[in-house]
């Protein structure tokens, strides 16, 4: 089987206008995941920004594209209607798709779910601890119990999303809210996974734990189903398999 | 409790073009369901169309409205997109949403599932039969084990939507195949009924068995809940409930 | 429509036993729960407990039942294997199930669930807050963004449950553990509904919003389905609909 | 990563019983099934059968067994409970259950899914057509839309069972009915899935397109999750992670 093909989409914006998220992500959110990726046997690693034609995410990158992450949070409005057409069909075509964070209010992410994907939130540096409520799903693998995180921007319910397929992460925060962090849905032959957890100011992808959730992610979203079947992005005319009695 | 604000959207295109359609549905597709649905003492029932402004669907009129039945299938895309995000934010506040037969490729559906609702067809006149396949759920009340249909276009699988939160009818159809023919789903406030039966050149809405289950969907569909939560169609930044600690 | 026939079960043995427990259910907790039942005009409550004959379940009982409320803790063994087979067998006939708190490891909702409904638990006289997650859902119909308890024992995840149909309330815990507080499952044509809060030394029973969340899911959980249906607790041998080819 | 495990349990009673079933199944349904998988490079695979002491399935055994696959039929009442109880606890813990065929009645698959897993048959030899409705799932690779088998015994809806986590096929009866003849869902930390076809006097499980479906079952349902969790099958009393107030 060969390598797992990664893009990491990043708006990459406020790493370029912000000083202080500068000092965090000097190279980009993007290429503090895409570190980690790169180290992977098992993955091979594309980036993509806002600010390149076509966002980055030509059909010719799409394709040649297993599993795509998402983040976003200042620009989305900046992304293409077009581009977001692609991704989706593609998606439903069979590319996998982590959303993070506060890509939570992307385009992508919005079509993706059909809901407003809204929440509450608070940036008051407080802990968070996300607890694995399921422990069969393999993106769960090799955690402890929980995730400690000891400042983060706090998410808290309701999520406006639709009932995941499987909830896998959800977070207590110090301030007295609760959250469902972690959760998968397939969409057509796509597989989608929501992850809460990072910041443009928080170190938190250079965080261990959560590196190695969006490692398992990459490799939980890649497809590996059937590619024979009709009804996905076609709405085909078909003949009688059965022969039917003659018309009257 | 007060009667329920039924709202019957029709495109209303087939039955003012095509003779052979005005045969079946004389005063359109909308005025068939509206004429069983005025007969329940529980239901009070507006209609809208495609040619009215604003297509008959104002703030006003979806305020006023605790379900919204779609019918649609010649001009998906001749509604608006302004209009079909105002519907998409209505049922995610709570207005429920019942999509019939070829309404699947809407804008609307597509919109609230996030896929690209495609299916396989065929126009053969064949013998459908839809199997009740969830004895809980209330939409499915009062029928028998099946509603047969000696007449129907066949829709086959894959259908392109999102796990239903209940599969609820599986359709076998003469010519070899089978479909899911009524599936709900919740999207914020909002539940949803998709329901397969309904074609513009067969009699299926007057069907006492079909009207049946539009009006148990009806009754599933209007809002009962929470209005109290935030989160839905908001993402407001929260004090926190808890002390923090001091910052540092 | 008739009233809603509940009956309310309680092993009522720490009420007898332990002096702390009958100070604040004097009369057991199945009568403090009764007590709210039988002001709500559309209920018609009876309850039964451990030490009477089969257990106050028998044929007739149940029969008369539209909706079983289920609260045990010491005494899980000492339930009879029949009986629980008797509620589940009802259960799948359309019975609603509503169990609470300790609840978790009676008999009747681990067979009803196939899992060890295993958790993590501690008496500290903690805070809990319990975060509706789901608006849509009519159990959390008149409250609030969540329902806060001064002192409760706390349970924590991972809650060995089956994936639920629908989530309604998340827990955070003053002690930093979160729980999938509240959920529902259908079983056949029988709805199941399991709230976490209560406790023998607390008086969870007589909050408001707790009496309210299990009013609300007694009105969820009675049955509006399907009845003419098979295949439920039964397994028949049925003749062809449509007529098969000439065996050779 | 090591082989997977797989443990084929067959009752082996109508093949011993019965001349019909022998001649198909000369060394058993189990033995049809594993000379398939012994072909698989992945694979290690071993037999148990009701006769064996513990009826094969000692705690020896099931500690060795990543993925247990479960044939029975006439001898379903003579599986002692101690068996079925300790397949289930190791089953939460994480090894995968296949479930085929009558199956369904087993005591091991209605202990799991806490229903009564009954249906509708008929014996009519008639045709069945297995449609893919779920081609994201890795155990639908490799096939085409649907698979057709000439002669089968029919199994039709109501099927009893809880809402599938995943619904995977379909299938369309010549008799007119229709059945959900492949659906997954995960119970604890363990991965169980049902498929319909296979029979004893059907030459089933020599069809290659049905042993690729169990073989992707086997490779889908060995556990790959977290091991570090607790909740299942066991109940601890834990310490607060967080400061709690002074007791008053």
């Amino acid at each position: 089987m060969g390598a797992i093909k990664v893009t990491i989409w990043n708006e990459f914006q406020h790493e370029k206008q912000h000083d202080e998220v500068k000092k965090v992500y000097p190279n980009g959110i993007h290429e503090a995941i895409a570190e980690y990726m790169r180290e992977q046997p098992d993955m091979e690693v594309k980036t993509a920004t806002l600010d390149e034609p076509e966002h980055g995410l030509t059909e010719e990158v799409l394709a040649d594209t297993d599993v795509l992450m998402w983040w976003g949070h200042m620009a989305h409005d900046k992304v293409k209607d077009e581009i977001v057409d692609r991704v989706q069909t593609r998606v439903l075509d069979g590319m996998g798709l982590i959303v993070m964070h506060s890509g939570h209010m992307s385009k992508i992410f919005r079509r993706m779910m059909g809901t407003s994907c809204g929440l509450t939130w608070r940036e008051a540096a407080e802990k968070e601890r996300l607890w694995v409520v399921n422990p069969n799903h393999e993106i769960t693998r090799d955690l402890g119990q929980y995730i400690e995180l000891e400042h983060t921007e706090m998410y808290g319910e309701v999520f406006d999303i639709p009932e995941p397929d499987e909830l896998l992460f959800v977070s207590w925060f110090q301030g007295g809210e609760v959250f469902r962090s972690g959760a998968v849905w397939h969409r057509g032959r796509g597989k989608i996974f929501y992850f809460r957890p990072g910041h443009e100011t928080f170190p938190i992808y250079f965080n261990p734990e959560i590196r190695q959730v969006l490692a398992n992610g990459v490799r939980w979203a890649k497809f590996n189903g059937n590619t024979n079947t009709v009804g996905i992005n076609v709405c085909p005319n078909v003949k009688p398999i059965e022969k039917l009695p003659e018309a009257k």
